[in-house]
């Protein structure tokens, strides 16, 4: 279970943001889309429309070869079975822990289906707090009921 | 990797809660307690107070031998490395597919650190929706900042 | 890694199905639903409405206290990652070798997102051939496009 | 568990297809086979025939040293156990939640045995529906009852 | 990894086989079936016709509720990802030794295809030795060519 | 678990096999040892002498250094907990399934101890049949008892 | 990955000689066995001839049902992949850190091949030194070279 | 879970050590150390001090770079959980089989602690026999009792 | 990976000390142990002197049988290869996190060898601090440099 | 599971200090923060501020690229599920061996909660000691309650 790889576009996108000195938010302004999702795109788990793919690419003054990268579909996912990173593995803890809460209530609200992890948005916010500042994650799925047969 | 299995506590809970036709909604309302965190305690995901656990006893009519249960602290976790249900695979897919923009965007919020899993709370809201109602999940943790010594 | 574990409910319910002398076509005119959804009904992997299990349990002879079982949404999967049952695992070897085949024409055919598990339906046919009767599984499910945010 | 690694015959394919402008579709008329085993061979999970990988190499303006690979027989599968890609992981979901179900049906109408993933092809359909469009997956392959001896 | 577990009817079976002091060569000349597949259905891992399910019950003065059991179709496989016994260990070992050179060899006799597990028979044969007995171990299964299409 | 990966000393030997246009069996008249022994030597899972391994660099018109590389010892095995080759896979379902029978006939024939995986030779021969083909696997280990002491 | 399950008769072989008193070093000096031996029939990893079983059942006085239990050949191994006892483990870690200079040392002195687990002794002596009593394990296997063919 | 990599280092010091003819018994001379630690040395599973780096890389006629290498401290093991290699697993296996005996007869004579892995040392012997030559692996080690406070 | 089993007799323990209301501190001052090994003893991973049993069973209340089995020897560990339980987790996120650093200080302060887990030490100190209470845990062991032979 | 990694940076960071002979202690000194902690920043699993960054890249001599990389947030984590180091291994055998014990004590002490790994910090000093001297580590966590909803 080695540590996730980061592909090669990513690590060029990532550097071309540092050396652009453009942050996440930046780019929200520029493209039009969330942050979450660019830096989906960044590390290939998300794929880019031509119009998008051109806009990150001009924004990063990266060159017109990167387009094409941004818009295929490579195999997802982590690659990490567990992962080891500790804030990686926060949300893995999370499912351990409150996996079948959730499934309970989710089921108790809805019926018998899921939380789509496709047709879903995830956004972050920070929570100001005095006592220690906060983070607040949305994650928003349409339910999918099962269909019978 | 088996079926995550149920404790025998759980399902007495459920079977109480079921034959008094309770719903965890209602439960919030008697304990003063969060739906999710309702159902944490009944997978013995989380530990009630001795107030608590004697509210949910006297709710569902159980005996009292179930208070000091509920306020025992098990080995959490489902005690299945990559769950096998649909609904709970979607938050392991989630942090698969968006495991390193989640972990970027954090970072460039809130610097090195993670989002505590302990100092947590996990809301379920049912969004109404004519395409299809959504499930909206709200984790809120406090930003635990990397210390150094 | 285990074989998977029958419920319980499971084997009743196939008892009471050998018993009866019923096949599952037999139970589709029953109760008007196909015979893999059925299946998937005895082993607790599809959630049968208070009607169907009404159907289900009297066609059975089995007692009422079957029905809300029926109902329940229990954890779903086989609980086995690599099957070992050759029947089983032929289905895991398809996985295997057509998966990046099938992801290709996917896309090509729909640009980005997945085929529905759960908007889905299942159905097994017998085709008979003079140098071997085969099997014939169609798979049918609805294409969820990834959601941009 | 590393993400599925592409060969390197593989990413050429492609991307002399993607310069082509051919889709598997366009290839299916060109070598007269299936665009789903067309794709299984450029993912060198099936060997082509000398005069099919002829076929293909012309199509995409290859030299004639492709050839020789494509007729080759490497090892085949994805070499990740549990898929990471939803797209792909879907079809392990289906073998975990439908594998019983199948199984029982399959004896039922065939007795022991299974059904060929050799002696086998798998066709994808686009099904167009206004709700959302639909992918059909057909697979076919020979019943083989176990020999007694 | 737990060890295989045992079925109950098959300790049952072996039971009565040593109470009976009968060998499975000698159930062979009884049933008309070879001693390895007798085993098999001993292990639940073949399943018996009526008529080689009463030939075994009667030989082993067992009541006939056990003729149906021997008749079905349970989950095959040992449940062990890597056997520990190492007599069982020796064929996972002739596996990872010879596998790839068993595989060039049937490609370059037969072409691209495997040999069937399904239609195949596996016979144990003692051969006398001055210098140490051998065991003889013939597995024959019908090529299954890769269909294409 | 990734695909078992060739070693460069491997590819060298079977394109240059490939070049000279030989088979295993026209190897196997050249140096006068077994098809699948001289393939295992290929895949370096077994060892050749030096007249072996000057046999085989001459037919194949390698350079000498190729000698002392056949003649070493690596470590052995697929590397491939479970393999997802469909032909090799077979190998490891035979063990799953056939595993225990195959135990329990040793051991009623020659007591307690193993089939050397070792003092062992593996033939593959073709069978003809108008139904289709059959591969024969031949294995013959010496039997080993255990010693006490 | 569980802790290893002791068998119940292991349990009751235990308990036995406990009650009576005695050492495996008393039962060596009773049965005509070594101790470590011993212990392995105890823990059901070897198999006792009808004599020997028939002294160690009478020097525990157990009743004659156990001497079969001892004669019979279950299932070998820990069923435990990477023990977690911290003295088992440490027989885990030498091979870890020493298995390949034992295996290089091993092939310079005797060429291809292995040491045998099965013609093999094992036997346990304390050293008694003033810096610390030693462990001492000797074990002793014949040498198998790799046949060819 | 891919074979045992060798470090580069590994494979300079095997052939150079090939190069100049010399067998570890050899060095064993020359360094004045075990063969045994010695092969360590170069699996980079022990460290050497200056003086044994020194003698080592003069008599294999290495450059002074080499010296610094050996005298380092890399993580330890073989990167490979159940090993595939056929000698080194029967260490393994000695494991699985004897382990627990193993852990019986330590506790009996030396109360409660471990053979340390530590302060241990490790030989080969080669013993001739008429019926097959034998390997003798003669393992000391520190018992170490488990500490209480 | 199911969660780790509480042994029967550790429930009992922990039963009878819940009963008379004792703490692991009040243990220490009867037993004159410190309250983590005498944890380790109810846990089953640290055995007993005859006398320390006495007192512990003495001051629970049970009866005498307990003794001799907190006197034994079972197998240690967890049995959960990554713990889920938030808690334990944290200690293995330290190893993973910290583990190459810690290596890296010890072999700088020490030279080659390990800390010992066996003569070893482990205290547990709550530290108050107005902005949250702190775990302390003092682990320690002997150092045991690595033998050369 | 293969060895850990050591990244590039990792090895030029080491190599330099190597170089300019100074120890972790001599870094404590120069830089202002714990010798464990610049070890981690080294295998970066700890992110250093810019001005830490320069004294870490001053004092070795490097050049001002590596301040960045100092500064930036990899992946953290060992990619070695079981680690087979052993001086590794004995942080994970005390979580296996000590895990539950400790879970026991702290909820006793501090009730449900964990010890954070994250406001956390972990010293090691070596004490003295004639019969051989000792390691010490003290982890130093903030105790975090589970927060109720």
């Amino acid at each position: 279970m080695p540590l996730p790889e980061i592909p090669l576009i990513t690590e060029k996108l990532l550097a071309a943001k540092k050396a652009k000195g453009l942050s996440f938010v930046d780019l929200e302004q520029i493209v039009g889309r969330d942050e979450v999702w660019l830096a989906a795109v960044f590390y290939r788990q998300a794929s880019a429309s031509e119009e998008e793919a051109n806009k990150i690419v001009t924004a990063l003054g990266l060159d017109a070869s990167v387009i094409k990268e941004l818009m295929s579909y490579p195999a997802k996912g982590l690659g990490d079975v567990v992962p080891t990173d500790p804030l990686i593995y926060r949300f893995y803890e999370i499912m351990q822990v409150y996996g079948m809460p959730i499934k309970e209530i989710i089921h108790e609200k809805f019926g018998d289906g899921i939380m789509s992890a496709i047709d879903f948005t995830l956004d972050i916010e920070k929570e100001e707090d005095p006592k220690g500042d906060r983070v607040k994650v949305i994650m928003n799925g349409k339910f999918l009921p099962y269909k019978k047969w």
